[in-house]
């Protein structure tokens, strides 16, 4: 805990005599104006802060010289403008590393008071920047957090620079006029570059709090690539690897995949699955044997031909997928119809080379998945298998991670390579209006089993030697893709948000309301009453955790478990126990509510249910209201173009499916080039889906493909997509 | 079901008109005689046969001519002496296939009678072979089931020739001499190869019925490394890959290894460990940091170097481990000793390129394991820790597989190559001798921390700059190795013998007593009845199964299912219902008690219990009895011939450590070269057992290392060892 009270007693001595006011916790700046707002004995004017710090861009062998910024809240401060004011380069927030060695300070409790912490050896290192505004403005007192976000003091900037100055050592000091910079750094970029046809979106300069250095800074809607990555590696789920196309899931995220295999591992089992571990190699041989297949794959087959220092007599690939390493094997196993249906399936990863812009679950070069395959004696029984697999993986999609899908039927040119018919459950992300593969059961009919002579004898049969039946085969995968839809499709600007069924967390308990006035005997109290909701929430089988760290501000933890996505947050004050109650706070809608200690457990559970049901309906809604039927080819871009799928009625044929693509990719970027690396601009077939539009019917002959004017047969599910 | 009265008008019609002796099942000869032995309407003299069929090497363009020989039981049926004599090459039992499709005889019901059923298309390349010895003896009556194994036909050798005779276009028909066979033949080897110092052990030859030819036909003492193959692939554990040294592992083994998860992943839980998943890929730079680590793995590292037909920028190694992967992240995410622990884990595969001859489970080229790697701020954290998991290595071990184990520390050349120290759970396989490391926890200290740069700052340091403290870690692992050791240890000559908790199938339950006289209801209500105890054991969480295969007898049966391994069989019969029963038999001494239908489930939960932990005492004596304190070198040798371990006491110099494993190979093999791809006949140290021999103890700066005459600090467990 800094110390607060020699603060105080500094700005004292610096002829500044008023109490900090004291309030809530105040995590960000829009809190930070509500709680004051609410506040006692507050100047008649004032201005809220910030205050930021950056680092350049530095030789290792140099002493770090980090920048602090203090600055109106309002004041934009770019750290490419202020680069340019102090001639460094490359500016960028410090690492937390950098916040805990030079300011000592815990991260959430920047403030200028932090440069009275700074070591002597560091202090001359540091540059100080204050906001021009901040010192013109004399009518108004700024305002700024003492080391803690519970309280504010409101001081002059004569206060201000005061207590800068008071710092030994500390003699770098800018003021710096932002609005001056802002003005001509803008005429510059105009005088630069001329006015584009469309302005590319304007990516927001991120900006925030010591504290949010933590959270998530980018929006979810002005920058989604951004957003979305740090959603991923702020809350712990994923981190970057050092080879390329390979990620990291950490404990969080892997949570949720183990999760989905609990759920779908008994689901196959009452299917009648059994799980087995096939080698991840495969001889070129093995792997080339079905060549529709294998040209399917065989782009982004990752070879090994070295052990050790010795040349491998035959180059080995890794599994991409395992019908070819597996059905020799069932040639093998399978003697007579009785041995059918083989089901069998496997958790591993595999290894696809794609050299498209990789993304963390959705397109890594290794990934895990579980992949089923079976052999039935029918066909009926060989698609009923395909659709009750379909059936568990929406409801990992639905009742898991609260994401709804669209079931149906893949087109001729999107079906698996080498199979007769692909069902899949499709997602959607609403961010970027695209369509995602959730997950995919195949009929593969017969052709794996006549290239790899999987048979039985006909068991009906009379005559001597009967006739050999080859087998009909599935195969389904459903991948750790799962999460990354999942992450896309709840999280906000404030982070991941976890459907309580896949949460490692489901409840943080946090203590708060506790000022430095407080007694050890309430912390006492509060500490235990937080850790006795713990152990009755356990004890009913609710993942629920305190957070009991003395260091860290309330706001603090609310924040830290927010981009976690924790669903459920209660809050416990000596207030709330003297009620008999504690606070609860939705992480998915932010909803407050008091919840009495009595019955406790039960209103948590219910509480978490609704969490989930409410976060499956209302991605649900946006779903719905984002699949349009369109009717006419003109509409078709447009709608696109407002960020949904549409349903169109179609032909079916692969060709027209190809200038489908064409012709919207055309429409869509004008002259452009095509990004390689990009997510298409043309749109695909997403599916054909079972639950067909009825208002208007297809009309046999008479209902034309939107495209090309020939029959439509069924509505298809076209869109841009991952 | 084959048809039996047709046989049997069959046999009248060619003057044999005894009717069938019937009596229960016969699995194999054994069985056969014992059944007999109760029975009545006997003969006063008769001779039991078996039925072999054989098939030679063939080009696949011909036809299959298959060779059934009807032997007396007691009769050596070598197939080389078979095969000379009618001139074929490479005479081996025919596969399941070839019995099923030329004699469209179940398998279990081999016997001449199936020559009936030869289709007309292959009777003509069907050979008979007689035993003379069957023809001779015409004081005895020849004993064959006719179809099925409940049923016993005696008839004249006279007979057996009229019936073969009988039959339409066979007409190769052999009558052989074994005995003048067998004798020629010893005096034949006899005169080849001059008499051996020691003779080899010799292999039994593989004999076997019809039925068991699906079974297990090597001995566990006579040839071990085939018995271990034999029993894990017809118990369908394991097969063999197209990759050497790589194994699919099938359902039955894959079971084993997820009750292993479950209860391990639990442990770990509970002690704060959380899974992820880190990528498969190492880039050589991270890979080769630490170079003691890497000099251990580097020759066995898989590179993988292109990628569709693209050469990498960079080779990748698959990870063999995954210290080096791990630690850089390590360093990044531990930023204070308030981020620790850190602990995590992983279930995945690894690659190790072994070049010594590869052992299903024991020795692969890929292998599932887990991996925890965890980050502590003090040693004794880390200790802690490492005594933690090595208990659960054990639990696993002893409660789960039924296997004893015994705890220590390894010495400095067994440790785990870069790392402090290494704990161990050592198994021992009794058919071998050998003793066989179980799982590793290692205490790894601050070396891999120093080379990653794992550092937190010192909290109770006062001073500006607070020093740098390394982490202490720990790793430990436990691979898919424990099955093999389960397997070797617990398995007999009738196939796998599996502890109840870890099999997939706890409880068969089988119909008998059922003749083809038994009417449809009787059927019925057997049947019935099986399916009720099925469902009622399943309620009570018995994993249980019924057979109700109608086309194989229960002898087969009970012979599929004790090749599996499967713990306990339920016979349901007509008398037992009468009497409200079932007749339980256990796979692991083959006990048979009646068990009252009432409190059926309690019984059983209890039997399955009472299995579990007889077969840990039994193993344990077995261990307890076969570790042997030696006390001075001339006995060191003798009792690891004596397929023993040894305790000794011993100095812990490594260089001692290398005399005793060259002196015990020397002693052991004599003149004769060590065997690169066999296990060394040198013994290594296995551990230092924690639990100490205490008579005599050790008497520091007294007691005398056995090998060197240093002085001994501890007693030390050595032996041979896989």
């Amino acid at each position: 805990m800094a110390d607060v009270n020699a603060l105080v007693s500094k700005l004292g001595s610096l002829g500044f005599n008023d109490p900090p006011v004291e309030h809530a916790a105040a995590e960000n700046v829009q809190q930070w104006a509500d709680v004051l707002s609410g506040a006692a004995g507050l100047p008649s004017n004032y201005v809220l802060t910030k205050s930021l710090i950056f680092k350049p861009k530095q030789p290792k062998s140099e002493s770090i010289a980090p920048v602090v910024v203090i600055a109106a809240n309002e004041t934009e401060t770019s750290p490419k403008a202020i680069g340019a004011e102090l001639k460094l380069k490359d500016l960028r927030f410090a690492s937390d590393e950098v916040l805990k060695d030079i300011f000592q300070t815990a991260k959430g409790s920047v403030s200028p008071f932090a440069l009275a912490q700074v070591p002597q050896e560091h202090v001359g290192n540091v540059r100080v920047v204050i906001d021009k505004s901040l010192l013109d403005n004399t009518d108004a007192l700024i305002a700024f957090h003492p080391l803690v976000n519970t309280r504010t003091v409101f001081i002059t900037g004569e206060t201000l620079q005061s207590y800068i100055r008071s710092i030994d050592g500390l003699d770098k000091v800018t003021v710096m006029d932002f609005a001056a910079q802002s003005a001509s750094s803008a005429t510059a970029a105009a005088n630069k570059k001329p006015a584009a046809a469309k302005p590319a979106a304007a990516p927001k300069v991120e900006e925030a709090t010591g504290a949010s250095l933590l959270g998530v800074t980018a929006s979810k809607e002005g920058d989604f690539p951004k957003w979305y990555n740090q959603v991923l590696t702020r809350s712990e789920m994923l981190d970057y690897y050092d080879v390329s196309g390979c990620y990291i899931v950490r404990p969080l995220g892997y949570f949720v995949w183990q999760q989905i295999q609990e759920f779908f591992d008994a689901g196959i089992r009452s299917l009648g699955v059994r799980n087995c571990y096939f080698p991840m190699f495969v001889s070129s041989r093995v792997l080339e044997r079905e060549k529709d297949h294998i040209e399917g794959f065989a782009p982004e087959v990752a070879w090994v031909t070295k052990a050790g220092s010795k040349d491998l007599e035959e180059p080995l690939a890794i599994r991409p997928t395992s019908e070819t390493v597996m059905y020799p094997y069932f040639a093998k196993w399978i003697r007579s119809y009785r041995d059918l249906p083989l089901k069998i399936n496997q958790w591993c990863s595999v290894v696809r080379w794609e050299f498209k812009n990789p993304q963390p679950f959705l397109r890594t070069r290794e990934f895990l998945w579980q992949e089923g395959h079976c052999a039935h004696f029918t066909k009926d029984e060989a698609m009923t298998e395909v659709h009750d697999i379909l059936a568990l993986y929406r409801r990992v999609y639905e009742e898991l991670l609260a994401v709804p899908v669209i079931e149906g039927v893949k087109s001729e040119k999107e079906k698996f390579a080498g199979g007769v018919a692909t069902t899949t459950v499709e997602g959607f992300i609403p961010t970027t209006g695209r369509g995602i593969q959730g997950g995919t059961s195949h009929y593969l009919g017969q052709n794996f089993s006549k290239m790899f002579n999987v048979v039985v004898e006909d068991p009906e049969s009379t005559e001597a030697e009967r006739p050999k039946i080859h087998v009909h085969q599935t195969s389904w995968g459903l991948s750790t893709r799962t999460i990354g839809v999942m992450v896309m499709i709840h999280g906000d600007d404030k982070g991941l948000v976890l459907p309580p069924r896949v949460a490692e967390t489901q409840v943080i308990i946090i203590p708060c309301g506790l000022t430095v006035k407080s007694s050890d005997e309430d912390r006492r109290r509060i500490a235990d009453a937080c850790l006795n909701v713990e152990a009755r929430l356990k004890m009913a089988g609710v993942r629920a955790e305190s957070d009991l760290r003395e260091n860290y501000t309330p706001g603090f933890k609310y924040s830290h478990w927010e981009v976690r996505g924790v669903p459920l947050r209660l809050e416990v004050g000596p207030k709330d126990l003297d009620k008999q109650s504690v606070l609860s706070v939705r992480r998915d809608n932010a909803d407050k509510a008091s919840m009495s200690l009595d019955g406790l457990e039960e209103s948590v559970k219910i509480m978490l249910i609704n969490i989930q049901d409410t976060m499956l309906s209302k991605a649900r809604a946006t779903l719905d209201s984002r699949v349009k039927l369109v009717l006419k080819w003109e509409d078709f871009v447009p709608t696109l173009n407002s960020k949904c799928l549409t349903l169109i009625p179609w032909c079916e044929r692969e060709e027209c499916e190809d200038q489908i693509k064409d012709r919207s990719s055309r429409d869509s970027l004008g002259d452009e080039p095509e990004d390689d690396k990009a997510p298409s601009m043309g749109a695909k077939s997403l599916c054909l889906p079972f639950k067909q539009p009825e208002n208007p019917a297809i009309v046999p002959g008479e209902t034309k493909c939107i495209q090309c004017g020939e029959n439509a047969k069924r509505y298809a599910l076209f869109g841009r997509s991952y």
